[in-house]
């Protein structure tokens, strides 16, 4: 079932490893197949050396278990309220990578300094509010729901990452190779960024007319970065 | 003698260089066989390039060789301490790993920020005080005694590590490979505790009903993350 | 055409990879071929893995593609308007390199704080000013534009990088390989200067009689590092 | 002549690579054989690729090349004259490490914030006062000798290193291969004291009976880390 699904989302898991974003079994990685609502994901704990496609797990979009071997991951809830909410997301990442777990822990967003950042994401990356202590069960579905109530005002294509205060980074993309991408981003412009601040007293975030086009000759229907969808 | 010991004492030395938290000789690991009351270490200043487990040196209780061709780890005296303290422990890791030891030579804890913290530790991650010039005999044993001291009021399973003032780290678990696990994830919280304390003004500590969740969802007889014990 | 270059431009962009300074396909390198006034420079947007030479493009001073099955590097424009202004330069490299983006977002220089930095430039390596609203049309010409204009009292041989403000570096020499190998030490002087700024307190500029010193004992016909240019 | 020194101090230049402390060409790496007076060091400005020990270069304690095809590290009165004035140095290192060179950066020692540092040196690794410009002829002997006027009252063994102000790291040891492991020490103990001072609003210095202790257990007499030198 899904054979290429879980290719994918095996090669995703295993380039969280490759991009240096994930020790021992701390990510995990997602993808959906919206014709039949089914959701692929990396197994519960289980190491990244000698996993196999076999390993992943099938969900369905109420987290019951369709099909593998293992208990899916225990951020499965989460995976799912955000692919239930946003029919633009394919793909789902979860990490603790190193500096933007710490503008999680300072719970903060990653402000947008430089056109490295304004190239993948329109405006800065949010972090969400903490959950409260009435929030503690259905922990991991409320960790979805907290990243949606977040976006209720902005858009998952343009910003296509979100941290969680206290947690880490989920990012997401059109497939699970795309969210790996942008969570690899997040990481590489959160180091940035805490550069920039330890350099500047007061740094300005970049302003919106080169934020603006960075992001435009990258996306959306005047871009002109890289080769024609065609090629 | 304690074969299949040394072969996990030995491979758990190595993890150390593979997870980057040794140079040269600068750590050194220890499990006990708790039927004979033997103690299995590293041998001093031995380069982990060609080590073997021939090479690992067996130890009582009280410090005595009982077999192998080098002398013990100088550590050993901690070691000894921490196992005849607290029978919960069956391996013990030493480090000089970076950041930890940044937190170990400024005199503090590293403060619980956030969930990676809190999914292995309970709380923050405690430094001893330093030792007393009267503390110079005995010294290594005297560091031992002061890990303890520091944890007469803590649970050695729900915080697996210590840092020793200007010194270093000590983790444990319950065998050398999850010692070194432990030590692992004090060095990756260090790093992100720093970074957290450079982007934040006064960084809050995780709230206690995110640290219980993150805690209980892998620890204890409810914790769901990961697969059955038996699978 | 040109098969020789193409393939001194394709080792200069792996070396991009290879040295750090590159993550994904966010780095290019170009060189000239004064004699035809032809530009070799990396297609837009392809991934290093299995580049070759022959997908290097080839472009004319106005910016037309003369050969190549890809689309030329999105920052053509600015490589170009380099090439024109000065004929010293043979070779371009644009990075988002680390720390050297941190000075880039901060607006600002990177100061002479060393020899390492004296080695090689004479005097900060300087930051542009953020280009204008107006200026967003013809965004990587003006891109190049305004290195000229921050170069207009400055030497493009005695520094050889500029800092481009909200945005990364440029980075040029005779030729493809010496413009990387200053992209290389650009990047490792920001991190010096980093730590530097974060030791001292207000740290100071190197002394100009050891800055001259340095510089002068690899640069000009006084040198005398290295091997005789005969060997 | 000395071919089997010239293994020795090519090893020992690849080992600044292996262990990270040079970029390019930018360390250098000499012993001295104290019956004939010569000493073996890297050639100038020569790649560390490829290098092979008939690369190396003789000169005497008069900076003469007495053997090799090319032209010694410009560095070598630096360590000709470090030669001279300390008959217990067999072997000296140049490097421009990362962290080390911040504090040569700011002008100040890395001071003794911990036992990783007291383990290998005793006290602080100071840094010299800049040169004046009536020291720029004999530039390399002038940095020699203000290496030497910083140890008037210091012994060079027990602190195998000094940072040079504005420069870089001058390590040394009883061979070429101790020489590069104090370098290694160097950059480990700069990294976690620039940690250290981050995280503690004034740290303090190491107290000295620690210090003391731990200096102790690794040199003199009653030493007892590592094994027996009859080994």
């Amino acid at each position: 079932m899904l054979e290429q699904l879980k290719e994918k989302v095996l090669k995703a898991n295993l380039d969280l490893v490759k991009n240096g974003l994930v020790l021992f079994t701390w990510g995990n990685v997602s993808a959906i197949d919206r014709q039949s609502g089914l959701v692929v994901i990396k197994p519960s704990g289980v190491s990244y050396d000698g996993m196999t496609a076999e390993d992943m797990v099938v969900v369905d979009l109420e987290g019951k278990v369709v099909e593998g071997k293992y208990r899916p991951s225990s951020d499965t809830p989460t995976h799912i309220e955000l692919y239930r909410a946003h029919p633009e997301i394919g793909g789902v990442v979860h990490t603790h990578s190193t500096f933007a777990t710490g503008f999680a822990q300072a719970c903060r967003a990653i402000t947008a300094y430089g056109t490295t950042h304004a190239d993948y994401f329109y405006g800065d990356i949010p972090c969400t509010r903490s959950l409260r202590p009435d929030e503690m069960d259905e922990y991991e579905r409320n960790t979805g729901r907290v990243i949606n109530e977040t976006f209720e005002d902005k858009d998952v294509v343009a910003v296509p990452a979100c941290l969680v205060a206290n947690h880490g980074v989920f990012a997401w993309g059109k497939d699970a190779a795309e969210a790996v991408y942008h969570a690899t981003v997040v990481e590489e412009v959160a180091k940035m960024a805490f550069i920039t601040e330890h350099l500047a007293k007061k740094p300005e975030r970049l302003p919106a007319h080169v934020a603006d086009k960075h992001y435009f000759r990258k996306h959306g229907k005047n871009a002109y970065y890289g080769q024609d969808k065609k090629d």
